[in-house]
Order: C-alpha cells, then structure tokens, then sequence
C-alpha cells in the first residue's frame, strides 16, 4: 500500500483505474487534480527507489494528463522532445507495472520507445528533434489526407538547439497543421508581462481576429500621413510593445501562431488552450509555463531518499549521472584538474554546449567565469565557436559528451580538423553510459573521428592518467587532440602530484609477456590486467599493452609485435567497425605486413540498451573472463597448459 | 589590355593601384564607385575563362569596398560566411594575379584560407559558421583586452541553418561587440515596408535614442490605464507594427541591434551604417539588400560567355558543379529515375536541404510538388524530418552531398537508424568534387556510416547501376539505406529499360581472375578493370569485383578469397580509415580467418585541395597505373612474368 493510500485510509485511487488515455477521458478537472496528485505521489514513491529524471516529469503531470485528454493518442501523435519527461506519458499509457524495472536492464526504457508501446511516436534521447519530427508526421497525415492531430512537447532549453529553429523555419514556412508545446520551466517569464501577452493571445487566438487584420493597412496608413509627431508615437510604441511581446514575437517571425504563456499546472487552462491550439489552423506555438519538481514538497518527510533521487535537477539532457558523493568520477577529475591547468594557462578556455554539471565545469565556472562558456544546447556553435577561439590564439577545451559531440561532427572536420586548430575536445562518456540507453551510449567517437585528418586520439587507462592526459592535451600545439573518458568513477589510483607530458602515439606496457599482446584502450587496460592474470594461471603469458592512443598509432609496438610473430588482442569501449582494432588491421595492411593474427573485440554491430555499465559490458563480453577465454583461443596450442 | 582599358583608351585603372586594403583607405566614394566598375569587369573576364562563383561575388563588390574601407584588416577580421563571395576581398587582399589559378590544382583557392592570406580569418565552405567564428574572435579580444573589431558576412541563405541561430543565441546572450552583415541577396524586402524600418533604425542608431528607453515604462503605463479602448488600439497597432518591422525584430527578439535593411550597392549607405554598427556597443546586425549578379548588364555584349559562367547562380553553397549540357550526370540519373520511381510508388517524398539544383530534384520539384521539401539550409532537421517521415509510413529519400551530411550525422544515427528507419540517404558527390577543395571532399561518409548499426551502404559502378539501386533502396523496408554515387558524369553506359532488385549484401564479378582479386566501389570498378587489362599484358590474371556494397559485406566471396588464398587489393574513392578495406580487414579478423593478405587503396589520410578530379585522383594514387603497379607487387613472384 502506497504512502498516499495510506493517508486515505486504504481507499481505492483512480490512478488504480487508469491503464490506457481513454480510461481518463471523461475525467473531471477535479478528478485530473486527484490523479495528478496521485500520479506526483507514485512517482516520487517509485523514483526513489529506481531513481530516474525526478523533476522534470513531476513538472509535467498536468500538461502530459491535458495532453491525452485533449489529443487521442495514438490516433492523435504526440512526441516528446528529449523524452526524459515522459513518465506520466507512460503511466497513462499502460505501463504503470513497469516502473520498478525503470532504466534498468530488459526493463522499461527511461525515454519514449517505439517498441514499448504504441503510443511512443518516436524513439528520443538527444534534445531539439520533436518539432522536425512533428512537422514528418504532419506532411505525412497531409499527403494522406487522414486527421490526425500532432502535437510536439519541447522543453526551453531544447529550443536552443539549432535544428529546433531550423524545423521552426520549415514548419512555419510549409504552414501545416501543427501544435508545439514549448514546456518552459526556467520561470523566466515575469508574470507582469506574461499577463498582458496572456491578454494579447486570448485576443489573437479569437475567431474574429483575423478580420482586423484586413482593416490595419489602412489605419496604419492614416496614421503614417499625420506627420513627424506620429512618427515619433509610433517609435516609443514599437519598443515598448516589442518589450511587452517577448518572447511570442520570435515564433511569431517564424510563421507561428503564439499563444501563451499560460500556467502548466493549471487544468484548466491547458485543456482550454489546448483545444484552441489543437483547432488552430496552421503551425501553432503555445507556451506553458511549468515548475520543475512541482509537488516536491510533498515529500518532504523523506528528504534523503528525495536528495538522491535529486541528482540531476538542473540537467537539461535527461543523462545526469548518479554520482557517489565519495567517488572520484573521472568527470570530477576532468573538471578539477581543468581548473588548476588553467589558473597556470590563461590561454585556457572552457566550452559546453548545456552541460555545465555533466561534465563537472559547474566550480569551473564559479572560479573562472570569464574562461567559461555553456553556449546552450548548441553543439554545432560549440565547436565553430571553439575553433574559432583557437584561430585567436587562445587554447579551446570543448566539454561534450560522446554521444553529443555527434551533433558537432562536421563542424570537427570542418572548422576543427581542416584548419589543424589546437583545441582540445575534451569527450566525456565514452563508452557504454548505462541507464540511458542506446541513444546516449558513447559507441562511436573513435570511429567517426578516426578517419579525420590532423587529428589525435587518446584515451586514459585511470584517472590520473586522465590529468597528465589532459595536461598534454592542453600544452599540445600542432594541432586538435580529442580526448575521450568514461562515465563513473576511476579505479582509485593515487593522483600524482606534478603534471607530466604523455608522448604523442606512445603506448605504455603494463605487463611483459611473449604467448599474446593484449592492446587495450582506456580503463580496458585494467580489465585486460585481470584477464592476464586468469590466463598465467593457465600457463600463458599475455603482455598487456595500455595503447593510449587511437591516433596516431604506436608503430613501433606494432612492428615488434608482428616481426616477433606474437598474436595481438584489441580490446576497447568502442564500435569494433573503424575502431582502435580496425586502425592497428590498416597499419598492417597499408605497411603490407602480413601474417599478423589479431582479434579485436569491442562493442559490436548492434544498438546498445540500457542497463547498468557492468550488465551491458557482460552482455557484449568485454569483461575479464571473456576476454581471457578469447586471448587463450588466440595462442597456439603448444603454449597452453590445459 | 581589359575591355575597360580599351574603352578608356588604355588609361591607367583604380585596380592596378590596389594591392592591400589600405591603398583604398583614402578612396572618395568616386572613386570607389570606380574601382568597383573595374572590379566588376575584372571578375567578368577573369571568371569567363576560369569559371568560379559569379553572381555571388559581383553581388557584394560595393560592400566588400565599404568594409576595408571601414575596417582595418587584419587587425579587424571579416569573416566570410561559406565563403565564395570573397573574391572580391581577395583582389583587395593582394591576390588580383592569383585569378587566373582560381579553383586549379596548387592554384588559389575558391574560399577564405588562412594559409592563403593573413586577411582570411577563417577557412571556410560549408554555410551558417560565420557567426560562431566572429563570436570566438570576439570572445578572444574581450579576454585579451584588445580593441579589434570583428564582423561576419553571412547570406539569407545560410541564415536558415541551425549553427547560425545557436550562435545568434549565444552572441545575444554573452553581448561582446560585433557585427553580422546579413546579406540578403533574395530581394525578399518589399521596398515600401524597407522604407519605413529605415526609418526606425536611423532612429534607433541615433546615440540619443537610448534614453527615449527610460521614458517608455511610464507612458505605457499611463496607456495601459486608460482602459478598454486603449488596450483595443494596443492590439490592433502591435499587429500592423509587427508586420512592418520584419524581420528586425527576430533579431532583437536574440538581443541583436538591427539595422537595416539598406541598399547594399550604395557606398555611402553602407559606409554610414558599417560605421555605425562598428561602433555600437553589443552585437549587431546590419541587413543589407544586394542583387546577385550586379553589373551583370555590363557584359552585355559578350552573353555566351556569362552563360557557362553563370551556372550555379542560384546555388547557394557555392558548390554547383560545371555541368556539360549534353553529359549524363549520376545527378541528373538521380533525379530523372526519382521521378519515374515516385510516380509508381506515392510512398516517395522527396528531401533536400537547400540542394535541389545540385542534387537534380528541380524536375521532381516542378512534376512532383507536393511529395518535395526544400527545407532551406538545415541539414539536421532534413534527417530528422525524413526519419519521422518514415515512421509515418512514408518512403522518404533524403538528398544530400556527403560533405553536408556531415551536419547531419546524428540525426542519421539518433533518429534513423537507431530506429531502423527504412530512409533512402542518397549522398551525392560521394568522393571527390575537385575544384571546391577540402571542405567538400566527400571523403569520409563511409567510415561514419559503417560504424552505425542498422545501415544498409552501396555505391553503384556506373550510371545504369544508380537507377537500379535507387530502384532497390526505393523497395528495400528492412532499415535505413546509404546509396552514395560521385560528382560528375557517368562512364556511358546504356541504361536498362527494366528495373531490377540488386540483392543486398551481393558483389557482382566483373572479370575473373585468380592471382589477385581487386575488390572495387563504385566507378573505380572501371579503373580496377583497366588496371587488370594492363596487368593482363605481363601475365597478371586479375579477378575484378565490383563490391556494390561497404555494408554488409558479401561475406561468401571474401571466404572463398581467403580459402583459396588469392591476394586481395581493395580499391575505393574514400578515406582508407574506416573504409570498405577497412570492413574486410575487420571481417577476417573477427571470423578469425588469418593470412588474407589485403592491401586498402583509397583517399590518405590529409586533406585534399582543390583541383580537377582526375588530378587529384592522380595524385592520391588512384588511377589505372598506380592500382596496376600496387596489385602487381602483391602478386607472388613465380606468377609474375616480369
């Protein structure tokens, strides 16, 4: 029994009642209250125990019950940007029973999931892609000429994103029917202003309205013709009303119709505003304001399960991690020895697109704001902006996440890489990522950054040797170093205490041996240690080689390896197509050196769920049984024991 | 002696005192007025015999004399957006006698390049990265303490695209000094409405006008007060006011200045406004309307020659290839077969980002209105607006340059193929362009493609094979296929009347042989089959395969290679990192299958200029003699005759 049935003395809830959209169709605004108070109880009751993305779906119970009361899902389409905040859409669309599996491995995924119900209209991860993905399904209800409603919910901070203005500009050029709920929970809206602007949309979104359209050409022009006094009436007016305006103006411009902004929380409202927005013919941007993590407060007799769960309150991208308190993350690492690196280099500036606390800049920033740069959710500027920053001499590091630095791709190869600019791209999450899925898994940065000219790759065995790493990357100048690390904690090594530089393609050997050479990358070197021990009990002696770098390749080690006949295992986080494996088969190709037997092993072919790092890596066999198992199959049969 | 000096009767020209931007400097609008007649004749007669963009530049004489005039290159940076309206800054820059080398091998490049000029800030291509660029400058001065001005140049065009808003966003919100010169070359400003915003912004630019700010609060107060009527009046004027003040007031909306638009053929307009807008404090917009192709009347009398000159004109991306009239184009195959196919199937909707000239759609645009989207310049929401396209049943096949998908890459893999969307990404100028250079060298969409799972590549050998395996990616519904074919004309062979399904995954043999199998993509098919002819003649017996797919891989035959151990040379116009080669390397060394000797042929690893394609093919090595001697030295002795 629930801490809410309990209050109740054990009466039936209607959340009970309620397994698909229609189940609530007919609900009151009275009854949406209770089950939204319900909804905000069941999920604080199951996120502190699963954890998962706490406020911004308690800041979105009223807008997402609206939402199917309203549209007829999944006649009707609604797609959520992000999808971090689609809880309360799968409460209501039969997958309550689901949330103790929430995020966890074959459990229910944390974002919407085409494969998981029929209500999840597009799989969702990154930010900035449901308005593009509203207008697809709107031309293709209109090429069909069916009647459906699409409506796309999308958070302020995803509107920074640039594909979000560019499907803006062709949503509002192509004029199809469609709703944009911009959920804005920043509360930057003062409410002075946002009461006139209410006043102006209740006006604008009138049936009559357009007609006064048709009659304004001639007043204006009247007016035009009184002379230097109106001139200057119609001056003030303008900025004044601009002011009064803002933010709808923008949309406006964009060929939208604005409405709002209106209270989130208030059901009435919503279902009011959305029914007109749903009747509106055209592209129509109706603005909610809502309160992250509303309905906190009820839970305010279990503080510490909350502050646990609260990890991640500020994040924008639904991927914050769950830090120990005490762990020593080598996003923490990152941040920390960024900050002493740069109060010696004032050329030192700090770049990231929205991810300020995820890539552990936030006391970065307090102590260097000026050298401190969140640019938004803006990956493409973020990388033009750094290298441009470069250009000027100054020494870039550009904090993105694997999977986000895909949004920047061309602008590594084109802004970066093209002009050789020394700026550091300081990767984290590289690797499997755990709870989020496929979609924030860091599986292809060595792969696609690989084949780019001018570029270095590296990637740290530990923690400190992410410092030193980082140090080099920073005192390198000849050109981009892109720096990759993973999510979570180290393995708990001592941090030196003087920054060293890392030679540039230069492995290290951590363990001698002649049967098999272990070429891991990254905290695989420690994986592969572990494998290298199972395997000396078999009477094998694996050399185990921390690679370093993906680029350039240590060339040396590779010629003694192959001149010595000596069987190589390639071990990495990464797709195993164009990864560290991949360049180590081309060198040999390339310098036609032949005879070499190598077995690479990393992450396969396939899309990566969600489940913990440790479930997933066992589930594509990168851990240390495997990798022994594989190494022993590699050495010739005489220089086994068993 | 220019046609200009014969009509002056050989007098001495303005142009042949300019060497550097400061010998303008001292310049009376006269003789600016001049110099830019003179320019304009220039760039007619050089360009009628070079090619090279044409409107573009003729476009923006006027104001690139206004800004070295006003700015003090290279202590002020100008930096060109996509950056092929900067000839007219490189005849000021000291680069008049490079133009006869324009766009050749070892010649002057047709973009901005750093290497080139100590006045090019930022080397440039691609749209939208203007405004990121000037902001990194200017962030850089700020932190400096310097007192450079910076200033972007960027068309309507490239306005549209997504990184160009990220960074209006950032720029608005960080306010250093800048100034973005919108130039709006689509004449899109009715001129009545310009005459009025001129109006305001003269106003507006005033340095009195910010205390009529203070004031503003208390009037609308008072109006505010006055009760229903005013409030009637207060809606009808923000209407009327709106519409008139486009588009300025998107750019205020980001906390832009606006200025504008003015004419931008007239000197002293914008002479007057850059200043103004270089000393205005925060960012700036300056909107300035120029006529693509200026002066274009002046060459009258020599018409056949401005017509092979003036393709591409209404091309934006500076990228329009010099088409042959008669030459069948893998890009006019494209677009005719796009047609047949989508009037038999009403599924196809056809995609492109700002690209339907270069792509071949705007037959497809007129015949097949409703079932084409141009989404301007925008290639994130291009491959997210097609995935969702698909999801809503819908054939969508994305047009698109492989150097541009680059912009797109996430969307391919977050949006498409993690949800194993059956999207067509036709990649055209897959490979080498030739004279645009490195920044659009489609060099690397094979190797961040393969990486993804999910994806379906194939390249076709020749024209006939583009319609059949656009015919087969049309069909195929099991996930998201990549059909990528190069720049230019096909090798000339008759076209099948019939289509016919290529079986995915399938390579087809072309010349059997069993010394050495030379496994090629795409059109280097053919130079494969002359390399094996010329081997023929010394006794080389050479298997030529055409692979038609980088993914999967027709696993059966490579088994077979490998069982007979038959050397393997694998030859491919695309970077070897990650390549085709690469996927067969990876392939034998994941089934273990050891001893395949295979040497990878392709595009190295640095970045190539511009010049002819098949210059550049030569000098990466990827011609019949080279491929001949390299396969030949794989070939084992005793089967050599030499």
């Amino acid at each position: 029994m629930s801490t809410l049935q309990k209050k109740r003395g054990g009466n039936c809830m209607l959340l009970d009642k309620v397994n698909c959209p229609s189940d609530i169709k007919d609900f009151s605004v009275d009854q949406l209250r209770v089950l939204a108070e319900e909804i905000r109880q069941f999920l604080i009751e199951n996120l502190s125990i699963t954890g998962g993305h706490f406020g911004s779906n308690l800041g979105v119970i009223e807008l997402t019950l609206a939402l199917h009361q309203v549209y007829n899902s999944p006649v009707d389409k609604i797609i959520w940007d992000v999808g971090h905040q689609a809880y309360v859409h799968k409460i209501l669309t039969g997958r309550k029973h689901l949330f103790p599996t929430l995020r966890k491995y074959k459990g229910m995924s944390g974002f919407p999931k085409r494969a998981e119900s029929e209500h999840d209209m597009f799989d969702v991860g990154h930010s900035s892609t449901s308005i593009s993905a509203a207008l697809g399904y709107a031309i293709a209800r209109d090429l069909k000429r069916e009647q459906s409603k699409v409506v796309a919910v999308i958070g302020d901070g995803a509107m920074t994103g640039g594909m979000a203005f560019e499907a803006l500009n062709h949503a509002g050029h192509v004029k199809s029917d469609m709703v944009v709920v911009l959920n804005d929970n920043e509360m930057s809206i003062a409410t002075n202003v946002g009461a006139i602007t209410n006043y102006l949309t209740k006006l604008r979104v009138d049936p009559h309205y357009s007609s006064f359209k048709k009659d304004l050409a001639g007043i204006l022009q009247k007016i035009g013709s009184v002379g230097n006094k109106t001139e200057k009436y119609l001056k003030r007016l303008r900025d004044s009303l601009k002011t009064l305006l803002v933010p709808g103006m923008l949309f406006e411009e964009f060929g939208f119709t604005y409405m709002g902004p209106i209270d989130g929380h208030d059901l009435v409202m919503l279902k009011k505003y959305l029914e007109q927005a749903k009747n509106t013919r055209g592209p129509v941007l109706l603005h909610v304001v809502t309160q992250k993590g509303k309905g906190y407060a009820v839970a305010a007799d279990a503080p510490d399960k909350m502050h646990s769960v609260s990890v991640g309150f500020n994040e924008k991208r639904g991927s914050a991690p769950k830090l120990k308190p005490a762990a020593l993350t080598y996003t923490k690492v990152f941040g920390d020895t960024l900050i002493k690196l740069a109060k010696q280099n004032e050329d030192i500036v700090a770049i990231t697109p929205a991810m300020s606390i995820g890539s552990g800049l936030v006391s970065y920033a307090e102590q260097l704001p000026d050298r401190f740069f969140d640019v938004g959710i803006a990956e493409q500027h973020a990388g033009t902006f750094a290298a441009a920053l470069a250009c000027a001499g100054k020494k870039p590091v550009l904090a993105i996440y694997s999977t986000f630095l895909q949004r920047a791709y061309d602008q590594v190869i084109h802004d970066i890489c093209i002009q050789n600019l020394p700026v550091v791209i300081a990767i984290d999450r590289a690797g499997l990522v755990g709870e989020d899925g496929e979609t924030h898994q860091g599986a292809f940065d060595i792969s696609f950054l690989r084949c780019i000219p001018n570029i270095t790759i590296m990637m740290p065995k530990d923690e400190n040797e992410l410092q030193q790493m980082l140090y080099t990357a920073t005192e390198y100048k000849d050109g981009p170093i892109a720096l990759r690390y993973p999510r979570g904690t180290g393995v708990g090594v001592k941090m030196d205490g003087e920054y060293k530089l890392i030679p540039i393609g230069r492995s290290e050997t951590v363990r001698e041996g002649d049967d098999v050479a272990i070429l891991a990358l990254g905290p695989m070197v420690h994986v592969a240690e572990q494998a290298a021990e199972m395997l000396s009990h078999d009477g094998v002696n694996a050399r185990v080689v921390n690679m370093r770098f993906a680029k350039p390749l240590d060339e040396s080690l590779l010629v003694e390896l192959a001149e010595r006949r000596i069987p190589i295992v390639t071990v990495e986080e990464a797709a195993i197509a164009g990864g560290l494996g991949s360049a180590i088969l081309e060198f040999y190709a390339q310098k036609r050196i032949a005879g070499v037997e190598l077995y690479p092993m990393g992450l396969p072919d396939h899309f990566i769920e969600h489940g913990s790092p440790q479930q997933l890596l066992d589930s594509v066999g990168l851990n240390a049984q495997t990798l022994a198992d594989d190494v022993k199959s590699m050495v010739p049969l005489k220089q086994k024991r068993a």
